[in-house]
């Protein structure tokens, strides 16, 4: 039993607190699109969702993919060939690309948001006009014009789909390490290697599939600075089956209707996107908008999985409230919503699923201000701040995504551990969100070691100028003083702490990979606590009997409660450096 | 690939830490077990449970188990019986029980964590020894002689099987909602209802099977106090069948060779254990000795999947060390052990987890003392101790338990999601050990609104006697001074906390529900903080190159630096009250 019903209220208010109307609406591309087109928009997008993704959710987990060894073809689970068609009947898989290639031309913010939903419904689905979408950033930012001409239009439509070719068995993390090598003939080039973890790398939803593949050219430098990007299709331009082949499929705990796959290049024809030797920059075009997506996920399934609790909380009887102005008369039991412990747990999935929400809305609008504004510096400054947040998204929405699952199942008992509802599938299928796409240690290294230093600090300084800009213009009113007071001593707190991990990195760069991620959670938390006072701040006014009002109030109150004090936790062990563990004996771990 | 190789090492050390010499050994009873014979007979155990069920463990997750309608009938995985049979010849279900009912008599503590070993080589089998041997507990303390002497021998050889049936569809955590019904006949009585989540509740292991179930006799008082357990065969002792069948087994994510039954009583024949409406009594004894087996199963697991973490950590080479003094000389990348977060990954899995051995191991020795002391005062305040300690065990040894496999996960990146790795399995078989023989909620609220109370706080008195002595022994020994001011700090937090949450539960129940969890959390991390002082305390007078004082050393100091602070964070939460949890609209949830 699924309840899911997707939260477009809560998308609609938070495109409005993150200013859409002013900053993207009053883009010159964008004009067209005010709110309720763009929720319109959004509502069609949702409703296929509902009506056609949901249905075969639990179905293609139960199925999963199957990989045919004599032809190397891979096939999706019943339905999902159908349910792609109409999803690019519909015009979904370019929401949000140029029309110049046949999208709708809308704004980024709406697809970034409503992908919440397509993910809610089926995350397996989900990935492949994820990463097809990827690859058309990829190839606008970076192809020539003759590759733009050959696959935009296909990809757009979705008459074709794309994937990311990163990974090799010998390297994941560390791509420097990469083999994979791209051997030049003529226009074109020929690849040889072996690429893992190829999501979507082989499927039977799209007549060819086009591959974004990172290799080495014969004369490349050694590590990262040698790494060059080719796309790499299945069927070349005359028809011909070009050599990349699926070797087979992995069996994973979770996304079962996504295909991971082996791929094997055998002098495969490829054509090289962007400069040689800069594929990094290229795969990150892709990389980043994978790694939005990924905190999504967080979102997405908790909040589905929220819903779920729920719609079991409410219906479930057990013991008698606590308190007695609580019970039910003429009932043996009170519904277990009651219960303060129940409570507290779908309050912490709910504030900080409305919490990364609000921070995506966030990262949204900046993400079309970043493409889209007329002014350099306006672009300039959101760039910044969608690098900064980027890694934090990613990492504190798989992390708090996973864990909100799983205290939606603790709310659930054993009904929640069984197929009888939904909630155990996302658990499996989320829990890869910490891994993919670079592993949140990697979002925590690129936090602190790339993303602190910037510019001599810029992007951090943009980002506390956020929270004192609000902290200034809500200084005296009482109405929000407990947030005013709690987000001030906790940006203090931050500001510290990096001051001092910045000074602590410039001395010894092992001091990074011992406390990356505790400085992560403690940035992620202040993050969150800016975004729920800029809710609180678009509620405040409204009439005190107002419903979101009074729901907003009560899960930003729960969230500072509860949830932000994790922070001075978090602050603690970055102070506590690496010794306790870096200088310990590796034979005896 | 599952490397997993018996912590027989570790488990010998804290048996002599936590005093089996002195205390368990001296007990009339137990004269002919010394250490090297009590661990010669662990080492017998473990190698079947390495030789035998370990290889089963995925096959059994992979194919499952599969329930006949025609025939209520549910088959285990291939294996299985001839592992059962096994498992039976070498006496080891009986390892623990009285020689008189054909048990090999050896003290419990050596089979509780012996335990381990049997749940990390396969969680889903060891549960039908594990429910077996409480049902003999069960019967041993509270059946007539007749019941004892029909049902022991054969339970104890493990010739037939045992289930504890408490649940039904409307009733989990709330027991006293139970209805189903057992009227008199003759000597017995005849049983009705339907019971849910009945752990092997059938299968084709054993000729029999033996049912604890709680029902209600006709004139009983409404609730809990009127609750009688019976004792169910499925063949009565004519060798009829019984009237209590398999009705379907759940779909379930975890633990698949483990039977999840519906059981359907159509007047089966039952037979009084204990006194009428004291079902509770006899359940508790079973489910006591199964809360500190859930427990365990998050050690077990833990530390199954801290050594495939650790096998593939030592294996993968990827970047650089950032120390180069770390960096192996002639390779272009080093292994993954050398980076600060994969060791802070490991150190924290491994320091819980033998914390949480350690703990185990604590109240092993006293499960020994409360049953077979001749002293009645010892016996009691070792029975003080295990009341107040098993909701320690159960509740955050699983929650610890499923936190780590999953930070496990993390050191293996994509590898330890696919079945390639036990990892995955094991983070689906651990995920129930926070719901079952009660949720880890119910457990708070037991420690909380049952044994804080007891006896006007003599429990908790008695635990913080055990760590003043320790602080007092320890107080001028610099060598410990880190532990000894850690810990000193620590317990008088929490003895302050334990107050002030003492007072408030007297005026409002409702502030025990909203603060148990963190209360459980807060208490948990200052017994281990006490556990890991206890091993440092054996260790310290080893040589300084000692590979076990060394080892336990740095473990130690990781638990202190990194893992105990959180105790100030749950201290908070505590404090911060009900209010911003229960004074919400439910409405609005």
């Amino acid at each position: 039993m699924n309840p899911y019903r997707p939260p477009l209220d809560d998308i609609r208010f938070l495109l409005q607190t993150f200013g859409y109307s002013e900053q993207v609406q009053t883009l010159p591309l964008f004009g067209d699109f005010d709110l309720d087109t763009a929720m319109d928009l959004v509502q069609g997008y949702s409703d296929y969702c509902v009506d056609v993704l949901l249905p075969l959710n639990s179905k293609g987990d139960v199925q999963g993919v199957r990989y045919l060894p004599e032809t190397h073809q891979v096939l999706a689970p019943d339905g999902f060939k159908a349910a792609w068609d109409g999803w690019c009947e519909n015009g979904f898989v370019g929401m949000a690309h140029a029309a110049e290639h046949g999208g709708v031309g809308a704004p980024f913010s709406l697809s970034i948001l409503a992908s919440e939903i397509l993910i809610a419904c089926n995350k397996s689905f989900s990935m492949c006009p994820g990463l097809t979408g990827g690859l058309v950033e990829a190839l606008e930012a970076h192809a020539s014009d003759e590759l733009k001409e050959r696959y935009l239009h296909k990809l757009v439509s979705g008459e074709w789909a794309g994937t990311m070719c990163l990974t090799e068995p010998h390297c994941g993390t560390d791509l420097g390490l990469l083999t994979t090598r791209a051997e030049p003939e003529g226009d074109h080039y020929r690849l040889s290697g072996t690429k893992i973890w190829i999501t979507f790398g082989e499927h039977d939803l799209t007549e060819n599939i086009i591959h974004l593949v990172l290799a080495r050219l014969p004369d490349a430098p050694p590590g990262s600075r040698g790494i060059s990007t080719f796309v790499v299709p299945k069927f070349l331009p005359d028809g011909s089956r070009n050599g990349i082949f699926c070797g087979g499929t992995d069996h994973k705990m979770g996304i079962h209707a996504s295909p991971t796959c082996v791929m094997n290049l055998e002098g495969a024809v490829g054509w090289l996107v962007g400069e040689e030797n800069r594929g990094m920059v290229s795969m990150f075009t892709m990389m980043n908008s994978a790694r939005l997506n990924v905190g999504i996920e967080g979102v997405a399934l908790g909040e589905a999985a929220y819903q779920a609790a729920r719609a079991f909380a409410q219906d479930r009887r057990q013991s008698r409230a606590l308190n007695p102005d609580r019970q039910e008369p003429g009932q043996a039991a009170d519904t277990i919503l009651v219960h303060p412990d129940v409570r507290r747990m779908l309050l912490h999935i709910r504030s900080t699923t409305e919490g990364l929400r609000g921070l995506v809305a966030w990262i949204s609008v900046l993400y079309d201000v970043m493409h889209h504004s007329p002014d350099e510096a306006t672009r300039n400054s959101a760039t910044d701040l969608v690098a900064l947040l980027t890694p934090i998204i990613k990492s504190y929405g798989s992390e708090r995504g996973f864990q909100n699952i799983s205290e939606a199942m603790q709310v659930m008992g054993g009904a929640g551990f069984t197929r009888d509802w939904p909630v155990e599938q996302f658990l499996r299928d989320e829990r890869i969100a910490m891994i993919y796409e670079g592993t949140n240690h990697i979002q925590a290294l690129d936090l602190v070691g790339r993303k602190l230093p910037m510019g001599g600090g810029r992007l951090v300084k943009a980002f506390a100028g956020e929270i004192q800009a609000l902290l200034s213009r809500r200084a005296e009113d009482p109405r929000m003083a407990e947030y005013v007071q709690g987000l001030g001593a906790e940006a203090k707190r931050l500001s510290e702490t990096t001051r001092a991990l910045s000074q602590a990195a410039t001395q010894d760069a092992e001091v990074v990979g011992a406390v990356a991620n505790a400085y992560l959670s403690q940035f992620a938390l202040v993050t969150l606590a800016y975004v729920w006072a800029r809710q609180v701040e678009a509620v405040i006014d409204l009439p005190e009997d107002d419903a979101r009002r009074r729901s907003k109030l009560q899960l930003a109150r729960f969230f500072y409660a509860w949830v932000l004090p994790e922070a001075g936790l978090q602050a603690r062990r970055v102070a506590a450096g690496k010794d306790f563990i870096t200088e310990i004996d590796t034979g005896l771990l």
